[in-house]
C-alpha cells in the first residue's frame, strides 16, 4: 500500500470483480475503503476459486485492505445504516462506490438528500441497467468471434474478465478526478461506469470501430499479430514462444538475430518491398514470411535462442502455464516486489499482490490483509456513524448488524 | 469530453496503447494533453488499421482531443524542448506522460532538476525495462493456455490488448491520485506502471496467484464460465448465444424461462444438491446439466428466446461480429449517446467514442477530434513554452520543429 489517497475514506457496496477491484486501487493507494456487505455475505463472497477451507481466494483477493461491516439490507433499519455510511459527513468521506441499480435505496439521488456534495461511482453491466456480466458484454462486442484457431469457426470466450478489470480500473480513475473537481469547486457528480461502454469505447479507441465502419469485420487470424509481424513458434526442443516485430528496430533485431537477413532480402527484392520500413508489409505478406521463421526458430533449442534473442532487443516471450509464471518467473512473481507472502483468512501461502504501479523510492507497506465478513462492524459503526456502545449493542442484539 | 479535469495541463511522450489511451482518457475528462513525436510520426504513427487515405485509424483513435506538436528528437535542442515541455512552469502543469526508457534523457530524475514536484506516469513493458508488448507478457503469465477448445491442446492469444488498456486506464487512476497527493503536500513522484506488474497483479486481485498456489493449473475448459454456470449454446435458428448464471436469481431466473425446473429438480435429487444454493455445485455438475439446456435453448429460436431471457432477468447474450455490433447494436454503439461521429482526419465516417464514463446532468461535449501531426507545434511553444515569433520562426526554419 502507498499513500497517495491516505486520509480519503470511501464506501463500498459492491459485488464481482469491476466495482471492488476499483475499491481495491483506491485502498492500495492508502484509501479508508469500508465495504458493506448482506450479512452472510453478497453474491460474490463465496465465488471460486476456493481455498480448501471453503474460504473464496476471489473475494480475498478483491477485497484485500478493506474494512467489512455487515449489515442485514433486508430491512429498512439496516438500509439506513448503508445510506448513513455512504453519506457519512467529513471532508474526506462523502466518496460512495456501488453497483447497486440506479433507482433503488441507493441512488444518487436519494443519497444526495442526505449529502449534497457525494461522488457517486456507479459501475454497471449494460448502461441501461439490464444485467450482463463480462462475458456476456463481450460476445455481443464481437470479440469471441475474432479470437481462436482461423479453421475453428466457433466463437471462443476469454478467460480474462478483461472489461470486469478495466471498469475497475477505469472506475477509480473516473472517481478520484471527481474528487480533484469537488476540491476545487464543492460540488458532487454521480459517475457511472458500465461494461458495455467500457467495451464499446475501448473498440473505438482502437480505431476497430472505425476499421469495420470502413471495410467490414476484421477475419479471424489465429495467432497472428493484426497489422504487424508476431506469431506463435515452436522450439527445436519443442518449447512455444511468441515473437513480435512493430518497430523497424525490433524486426531488424530478430532477423539478426536469426541469421535471416539473406534469406528476407530475396523476398523484398522478389516483391518489391521493404519489410524494415514498413510493418504492415510484415503483416500483408505474412505467409511469405513465417516459413523462414518456422525454419529457423525449429532448428534452435529455446534455451539457445532466449539469450540471443534478448541480447539483440528481440520482443519474444515463452508460453507458459500460470504455475509456470507463479512459481519460477522472477519478473512476473517469484523476484516481484509488489507481491509479499501475508497471512490471509484462507490460510492459503501465497505471493499477495500489492498496486500495479510503483511510486519510486518510497516504501511499498503490506499489500494488505483480506477482513472477515463484518470484522469492522463495530470499529465502522464507532468512527463514522459516531454511535455508541449502547446502540452499537442493540444493532449487535437485533440483527442488524454482525 | 468532461470538465472534471479542466485546468490540469499534461505532456505525453509515448506510443501505442498503454501511455497515449491513459493520456485519452485524462484528455475526454478535460485535461489539455500535448502530445509531442518526432518529426514525421513516432513508431506508432501508421500501425494498422489503416483508412482508404494512409491515416492510422488507430493512431487516430488514441489521440482524439489532444495537441500535437513534432519535435526532431534525434538533435539536441529538439531533446531540450521536450524537457522543457514536461517541466514547464505553473501549477496546473508539471504531469509527464511517457514510455520512455528510465534512464535516458526523459529520466524523472533529469526532469526533476528543472521541476521538483514534476509527477511522472512512465508505462513501461517488464517492469526491468526490457522490452515486451502486450502479446509477450499475456503469453507469459499463462492466459493463452487456458483458453480455446479443450481439445486444441496449442496456445490462443488474445485479440485485445487487454494489458495494454489496463495499464493505461490504471495508469490515469495513477497519475491523478499523484496529483491529488502533490495539491496536498507540494510532492512529485515517479510512478510506474509496467504491463508485467499489471498482469501479475490483476491475476493475484483475481485469486488465481493463490488458485495455482494450492492446486496448480486450472485445466482449460473452453467456453465454460468457470467456478459457475455458463457457456454458449446453439438455438434452433442456428445463432450462438452465451448464457450465465452466477447468482441464485439469475439461475432460478433462467431455469424458469427454459421451463427445465422438473428435470433439474430430478438431477438434484439424484445428487443430493441444490444448484440454487450453490453455484460451484453448477460448475461441478456442469456435464449433468449442459445436455439439459442445449436441448432447451436448441429447440427454441433466438428471436423467441431473447425477449424471453429478458423479461426473466436471464443474463445471456448473443453472439455477434463487431461490424453486427457497430451497425446495428443500439446499447452498445447505434443508440449509445457517448459516441458522436465527428470528422477527423481519416475522412472515415465512423462513431468516435467519447469516455466511458457517464458524468450524469453534464453535458458530454464532442468526444474530440484527432490532431493532425504537428498541428500545435507553433501554439504550444508560444502558450506554454512562452516563445516569441522569431524564435519559433527558427525552430522551423532549422527543423527542430514542424
Amino acid at each position: 500500500m502507498y499513500e497517495l489517497l491516505r486520509g480519503l475514506r470511501v464506501v463500498e457496496g459492491a459485488s464481482f470483480i469491476a466495482g471492488p477491484s476499483c475499491g481495491l486501487h483506491l485502498a492500495q493507494m492508502g484509501a479508508d475503503v469500508i465495504r458493506f456487505d448482506q450479512i452472510g455475505g453478497g453474491p460474490d463472497f463465496r465465488r471460486w476459486p476456493l481455498a480448501p477451507n471453503g474460504t473464496s481466494l476471489y473475494w480475498e483477493g478483491l477485497n484485500k485492505g478493506k474494512k467489512s461491516i455487515a449489515i442485514d439490507l433486508g430491512r429498512p433499519e439496516g438500509r439506513e445504516l448503508a445510506v448513513a455510511l455512504a453519506t457519512a459527513p467529513g471532508d474526506d468521506g462523502g466518496v460512495f462506490l456501488t453497483n447497486f441499480p440506479v433507482g433503488g435505496f441507493l441512488s444518487h439521488e436519494a443519497l444526495c438528500a442526505k449529502r449534497a456534495d457525494l461522488i457517486t461511482l456507479r459501475v454497471m453491466g449494460w448502461s441501461d441497467g439490464s444485467p450482463a456480466v463480462d462475458y456476456t458484454v463481450n460476445a455481443a462486442a464481437g470479440i469471441p468471434m475474432m479470437t481462436g484457431p482461423v479453421e475453428d469457426p466457433r466463437p471462443v470466450n476469454h478467460v480474462l474478465p478483461a472489461w470486469d478489470l478495466l471498469a475497475g480500473a477505469y472506475g477509480a480513475f473516473a472517481l478520484v478526478s471527481g474528487l480533484l473537481r469537488r476540491r476545487e469547486t464543492g460540488e458532487g457528480a454521480e459517475l457511472r461506469v458500465s461494461l458495455s461502454d467500457i467495451a464499446a469505447t475501448s473498440l473505438g479507441h482502437l480505431g476497430q470501430v472505425a476499421e469495420v465502419s470502413c471495410s467490414g469485420d476484421r477475419p479471424r487470424m489465429g495467432n497472428d499479430l493484426f497489422g504487424a509481424f508476431g506469431r506463435d513458434f515452436q522450439c527445436a526442443d519443442g518449447a512455444r514462444i511468441i515473437v513480435v516485430a512493430i518497430t523497424g528496430r525490433q524486426w531488424t533485431g530478430l532477423v539478426k538475430t536469426l541469421d535471416l537477413s539473406e534469406q528476407i532480402a530475396c523476398v523484398e527484392a522478389e516483391l518489391g518491398v521493404s519489410f524494415a520500413k514498413d510493418e504492415g508489409l510484415r503483416f500483408l505478406h505474412r505467409q511469405r514470411l513465417f516459413p523462414l521463421f518456422e525454419q529457423a526458430i525449429g532448428s534452435r533449442a529455446s534455451t539457445e535462442l532466449g539469450p540471443a534473442f534478448d541480447s539483440n532487443g528481440v520482443t519474444w516471450g515463452p508460453y507458459q502455464s500460470l504455475h509456470e509464471a507463479v512459481t519460477a518467473d522472477p519478473r512476473l512473481f517469484t523476484g516481484n516486489p509488489q507481491f509479499q507472502t501475508v497471512a490471509q483468512p484462507s490460510g492459503v501461502d501465497y505471493p499477495t499482490a500489492g498496486p500495479a504501479c510503483r511510486v519510486e523510492g518510497v516504501g511499498r507497506g503490506s499489500p494488505g490483509v483480506a477482513p472477515r465478513l463484518g470484522e469492522h462492524s463495530e470499529q465502522v459503526l464507532a468512527d463514522v456513524l459516531k454511535l455508541g456502545s449502547g446502540e452499537i449493542g442493540r444493532l449487535f442484539d437485533q440483527g442488524i448488524v454482525a
